[in-house]
C-alpha cells in the first residue's frame, strides 16, 4: 500500500469489549491532523477498540485512502467491516449510533441541536479565522484575529458553568473543538502568535487542560513533544499553504 | 417587529396531528431561499402544522430573527415553543427527532452516515462552485462551472436505481440538495446558464420534477412565476455579491 508506512495497532479503550458479531474497526489517520484526531476520540470515549492505519501525507496518500474516500481523498476514513466512512464529524456522528458506550450527543433533541449547531459553528465559522490568525503574515493577520477573538467570545459563553461543552464529561461537541485542545498551545509556540488567553478565555483554557488530560482520551491525544517537532518542521509548508489560500 | 414585513399562518400537512402537549411550532423564513426551504421542507414531510413568519431581508431584518439567532442573523430559524433551533440542516435533524411522523433519515446508522456525508457534500463541495457557475460572469466562470461538472456526476451516481435520494420518498438528503429542484430552473432562465444538463444528469432531472411536484412538499414548494420575478428584480444584487465574493 503506497505511502501507508506505519500500522499501529491502536490501544483503544478496554472498558467496552466490542461483541463477537461485531466487524473490526480500522482508522486511517495521520499523526498531526486534528480531523483524524476527532474520529479517533470518538472511538476512544466510545470505548471501541480500533486499529490505527498512518498515513505519511506529506509523501504521498495510500491507494487504501484513495480508494475509500474518493470524493475527498483526507484522513479520518473510517473502516468498519465493509462499511466506509469519511469525514470526522460524520465519523463521530456514525460511531455514536454504531456502538454501545457512553453517548456522544446528548438524548435530548433540543441538546442535540445545539451540538450539531454550535460543531458547525467551529467548523465552518471559526475553523478558518482561528487558522489564519496563527499562520498569516503581514497586515491581514490582524483582522484574522479581531474575527476569531468575536468567534471565540461567542464560544466561551457555551462553557458557562459546565467542565466539557457535553457536560460532566467529553462528547460530541468537544471532539469538534479539539483543535483548541492539544493543538492550541502547539501552534503558538510555533507561530509565536496567541489569540486564546487565559484572562480572556479562562473556560476555554481550563476545558483544552481538562480535554487533554481526560482519562479515555489518553490513546489518543497526540504526544505534545513529536506535535511539537512536526509543526516546526513544516512551518514554512503551512505559511506558504495560507499565502496560497489568501491569494485565491 | 421591524422588517417583519407578512405573516403567513402555513398550510403544513396535516396527515399527522400535533399532540395536544407540543408547543406551537413557527418558522421565520424568506420568500426565495432556499435554505429556509429546507427547514420548511422538514416540517411539511414531517406532517407537523407550522406558521410561516416571513422575513424582508432586502429591506432590513427583523428584531425578531436578530434575537433568536444572534451568531449568524439568518434564516431559518425554527421557533419550537421556547425552544430556537438556527441552521437549515441543523433544523431538519431536530424536526426529525422532536416530532412524530415518517422519518427523514434512515434507520441505520451507515445510511445515516450516508446521508450525512452527501448532504455536508452538497453544503460545503457543490454549492459554491455551482452557485458561482450560473451567476459569475467573465473568465473565472469557466472553472467554476467545470468543477461544478465534475461534482454534479458525483452525485448523479448516488441516484442511480433510486426515485429519491432517500429512496421512495424525499427524506433529509433530498432536503439538503433541494436547490437543485425548484430553483435550478429559476436560476438558469434568470442568468441564461445551463449547468445541469437533461442528458449528462438524467437521474437529477428527473429527481427535481419528482421533488418539485412531491404531494407532501406542495405546501412549501415556491410559486415557479413568483421566484422567477424575484431572481429576476434581483439580478444584479446576486451578480454584485459574486463579484465581491470572487474579490475577498
Amino acid at each position: 500500500m503506497n505511502g501507508l508506512v506505519l500500522v499501529l495497532f491502536g490501544q483503544g479503550n478496554s472498558r467496552v469489549e466490542m461483541s463477537s458479531s461485531s466487524p473490526p474497526v480500522k482508522l486511517i489517520g495521520f499523526f498531526g491532523s486534528p480531523y483524524a484526531h476527532r474520529a479517533e476520540a470518538a472511538l476512544c470515549l466510545k470505548g471501541v477498540p480500533y486499529e490505527l492505519l498512518l498515513e505519511d501525507l506529506l509523501r504521498t496518500k495510500s491507494d487504501l485512502l484513495l480508494q475509500h474516500n474518493p470524493v475527498h481523498k483526507k484522513v479520518p476514513v473510517l473502516l468498519h467491516g465493509d462499511r466506509t466512512v469519511c469525514e470526522s464529524l460524520v465519523v463521530a456522528e456514525y460511531v455514536d449510533e454504531a456502538f454501545d458506550g457512553p453517548p456522544l450527543l446528548p438524548a435530548d433533541p433540543y441538546d442535540r441541536a445545539m451540538a450539531r449547531f454550535w460543531a458547525d459553528f467551529i467548523e465552518n465559522k471559526l475553523t478558518k479565522p482561528f487558522f489564519m490568525a496563527h499562520w498569516v503574515e503581514g497586515e491581514a493577520r490582524e483582522g484574522f484575529e479581531k474575527e476569531g477573538l468575536e468567534l471565540l467570545a461567542i464560544l466561551e459563553e457555551q462553557l458557562k458553568g459546565k467542565r466539557f461543552f457535553g457536560g460532566d464529561r467529553p462528547g460530541y461537541l468537544d471532539i469538534a473543538a479539539s483543535m483548541l485542545g492539544p493543538w492550541r498551545s502547539v501552534v503558538e509556540e510555533v507561530t509565536g502568535v496567541t489569540v486564546v488567553k487565559e484572562d480572556e478565555h479562562p473556560g476555554l483554557c481550563q476545558w483544552a487542560r481538562d480535554y487533554s488530560s481526560h482519562e479515555a482520551l489518553k490513546p489518543c491525544i497526540p504526544d505534545r513533544e513529536r506535535l511539537l517537532a512536526y509543526f516546526t518542521k513544516n512551518k514554512e509548508m503551512y505559511k506558504a499553504g495560507v499565502k496560497a489560500m489568501l491569494q485565491q
